[in-house]
């Protein structure tokens, strides 16, 4: 057995089962395992940006880690930026990286780089394997590195000698379960003492206790104490819908969210950090808790917030309150002008029961939480670390992880152009993913920003880099290019009538939104 | 005056006159500023590969450094893999990437990031703005480095805060010429006694001296003494064609590099290294200089080779010698088959004078070198640091440098996926840019690796990954979708047609040849 294959053996025997990937030469030998291990599917993405969104949402939807197989420092390079929003979504990732021969790469050919340096910015863990023997061993770790709570992006590097060489003992010893640092006492009874005494109260959290089972213990709380649940403003992963506590994202502007904090008594964090605003503008606070909050740090990111959640609630007396939930109720479908708002009312009256929602509408997306709580329960994935392009390539992702349920990726047009890539993985795959594109032709958030700078309406120069108008882009012939079938709709009738059609057939599909 | 104005202003005074761009937030006051600043062009990428790409290409043509302005970390993040290709071309660029104020930094938002990490793998020079007060003199610090022989990528981090605040005094200073290293007196004595000698000697040669000034020097040496003139595998830019002294590419696969070279007793180096393969491959050398040659180091890539080669040649005699000189030939365009043959023999036909080639044909490109040899003057440019996704952004940049020349993009399908969004700003911009796909549907370089692996025919698994026929790649409604014409050809007479005509229209178009 080479070192390739016994890499690859010992990620399927720790429940590695895909492998996003973009190979080139030096990853050349694990091709070719491939063939012999037809457990790990491997699943070809044209360009990096879309592996790495892609493994991101994977892991979101299927709470373990994929496998990634890059070509040397510039294919790890093209990821980078979704592996960004992967760090800030705690998503675990095993990344291999192809390597020059490890004799040969102190000849600096030209694919020759600093790997280590390119993945340091992303990576929790990094290992470089200096001889097939250390293979198995390397792999373990790496596997290991990804698990180690909350999540963190591994990234093991294979000089191409190290793959070809054979292996002389591939056995391999099982990783042991990861480990939470253990929550303090003292901390539960500090949130339990602020929630019972009297003042206003409410949660921020963010994690996995934004799942059904935490959200219901956070709304068990509220119902016992009549204490406010927030979330943060970009969450890797929501469990929302009816029958479901609900839960309210901070918003994004810092004014807005300094306004929705205020008169606050006590904030409880639960797997998050105080707030800060997403930028900092002159003259606006960018820190948002408000004066006179008092902050309990209930449980970091890395600990274990449903045992904390659960621990509170016994601490408080909440076992047996009925938690807050939130009704069944659909909007009618948007009718009249077709724009963001309309739009969210179709969505919220069609959205099919366990459905993965991935989130990249930026400012077409604001009245969807509204629109779409009371729908029937359903996962809402949104950009972690602020860099766009991650929509298609997540909905990718979660499309592998849960095969039978219906991806709905809203994406705006600007976004969607940085990793379009996504949607022949799509179509390759038959993945079921329905795409809306909010085609606004502009850099919509930009035009915003710019307004709020108060210097009077953009000029040439300005409105050169924000707007997307000459030429319109064609997503219809984007999609079909990539074999997407799909739809471009003027209004909102005709976006009521395709996106329920397009909801039903099985594989991938768009629909191009004009608004 | 603000910040973000200073710097600009600062960059005009010293020549930067286009900036390539995908800005965000964080950049919103150089976005503004450009309202100002109308003698900057700014050239709208719709993802930072293009950005990076197109700066290297117009650099490469122009000879100076363009400005590019990016997203905090992620926007760097998704520019690092043609900056990869830059950094190995020796190409100046000015890099301005936006931050969190300085004040927000510590917070680690969403977008928060280590920037000089990402910067690092590829930056000659990174610095980090710390008040509005520093802005011009760190520009021109940047300025320097970009100009730095044989130049570089300089990478300057500007937090928000920085380029909204006034700049008291925002006087700049004029940035001094890059100063050479000189050329050895010894070295040009030893490459002297080896032409001199009576041995097999040739020169191999990369950088500045492949434009048709160090060509010519290179002829009159080998009119004088015989020498054979190679070049590395993979040049920045060649210029080439009727009239030029003609040189030979090194071969891409090490045994038939290794064969080229053998016979010789000597190599003279002039701005470039030993020659090493571009992978490592079991049993095969990967340094390629035959044994019992010696190498002659007359100039390194820092060192002004022009100088190096004018003074051999005085040296040795042969100024009064006439240069060896490519004779104008074109083959008959190509008939019978279309394949990567025939198409070469009718872009050999039909190459316009002074065209720039762009050449990312990977496995369709092999035999374009001998059937364009003896068309009219034309410039080659190829990828150097072996990242795919190069050909089309450098294709933006050089039309960008050089207004009245037609660009002609010879792109592989699977390179050209990867930053498929420049085709939008050769439409936007109205390029004079001719994209030929060769569309193989397949990664048929990885193929020819996995033959070269010696296993047999690749498998289910290996095939999943090798070949893009499912669903094939329709790139002409990919052109069309981002407002480029385009036509699809499947015949040898159609290709013929088709470039004749396409070669004549202003702006750009696209060529999808099914092969």
């Amino acid at each position: 057995m080479n070192g390739a294959e016994c890499l690859l053996r010992t990620l399927l025997s720790e429940g590695v089962e895909v492998c996003f990937t973009n190979p080139g030469t030096s990853e050349m030998y694990f091709v070719a395992a491939l063939d012999r291990i037809k457990d790990i599917r491997p699943v070809l993405c044209l360009f990096e940006g879309v592996v790495s969104g892609a493994a991101d949402g994977y892991a979101r939807m299927a709470d373990k880690p994929a496998a990634t197989l890059l070509h040397l420092g510039p294919g790890l390079a093209n990821a980078l930026a979704n592996f960004h929003n992967a760090k800030k979504a705690r998503s675990p990732v095993i990344n291999i990286v192809g390597e020059h021969a490890t004799y040969h790469r102190e000849c600096d050919p030209p694919l020759g780089s600093d790997i280590a340096a390119f993945a340091a910015p992303v990576s929790g863990w990094i290992g470089t394997v200096e001889s097939p023997g250390e293979m198995s061993n390397y792999a373990q770790r790496a596997v290991a590195a990804a698990r180690q709570p909350p999540g963190q992006i591994a990234t093991l590097i294979v000089p191409a000698d190290c793959s070809w060489e054979d292996v002389a003992d591939p056995s391999t010893k099982t990783v042991p379960a990861p480990v939470y640092p253990e929550v303090d006492d003292k901390a539960v009874a500090s949130a339990a003492e602020a929630l019972l005494g009297g003042g206003q109260t409410a949660l921020l959290m963010n994690g996995k206790v934004l799942r059904a089972e935490g959200l219901a213990l956070a709304g068990r709380i509220a119902a016992r104490t009549g204490a406010r649940l927030f979330c943060d403003t970009f969450n890797a992963r929501i469990e929302r819908g009816a029958g479901r506590t609900p839960i309210f994202n901070l918003p994004y502007f810092p004014e807005q969210a300094l306004a929705t904090l205020s008169g606050l008594n006590h904030l409880i964090l639960v797997g998050t950090r105080p707030p800060v605003s997403f930028f900092a503008y002159p003259g606006i606070p960018n820190r948002l808790t408000p004066e006179g909050v008092n902050i309990h740090h209930l449980a970091g990111p890395e600990q274990n917030g449903l045992e904390a959640l659960q621990r509170l609630v016994e601490r408080i007396g909440a076992s047996g309150a009925t938690p807050r939930i939130q009704e069944g109720a659909r909007p009618q479908p948007g009718s009249g002008e077709m724009n963001p708002q309309t739009m969210a009312q179709s969505l919220g009256a069609l959205l099919p029961e366990h459905a993965v929602v991935v989130d990249e509408a930026l400012t077409g997306g604001l009245p969807l939480p509204s629109m779409t709580a009371g729908a029937p329960p359903h996962d809402w994935l949104a950009g972690t670390g602020g860099s766009i392009g991650l929509g298609s390539p997540l909905a990718v992702g979660a499309a592998v992880a849960c095969p039978g349920r219906r991806v709905l990726c809203l994406e705006a047009d600007g976004s969607g152009m940085y990793t379009l890539q996504a949607l022949w993985t799509q179509a390759r795959e038959s993945l079921d993913v329905t795409t809306v594109i909010y085609a606004n032709r502009a850099y919509r958030i930009l035009q915003m920003e710019h307004h709020r700078l108060g210097v009077g309406a953009p000029g040439t120069g300005a409105l050169s880099v924000m707007s997307l108008d000459h030429p319109a882009l064609d997503w219809v012939k984007l999609a079909q290019g990539m074999g997407v079938p799909a739809r471009r709709v003027t209004t909102i009738e005709e976006f009521n009538q395709t996106l329920e059609g397009f909801l039903r057939e099985p594989g991938p599909n768009l629909i191009e939104a004009i608004i």
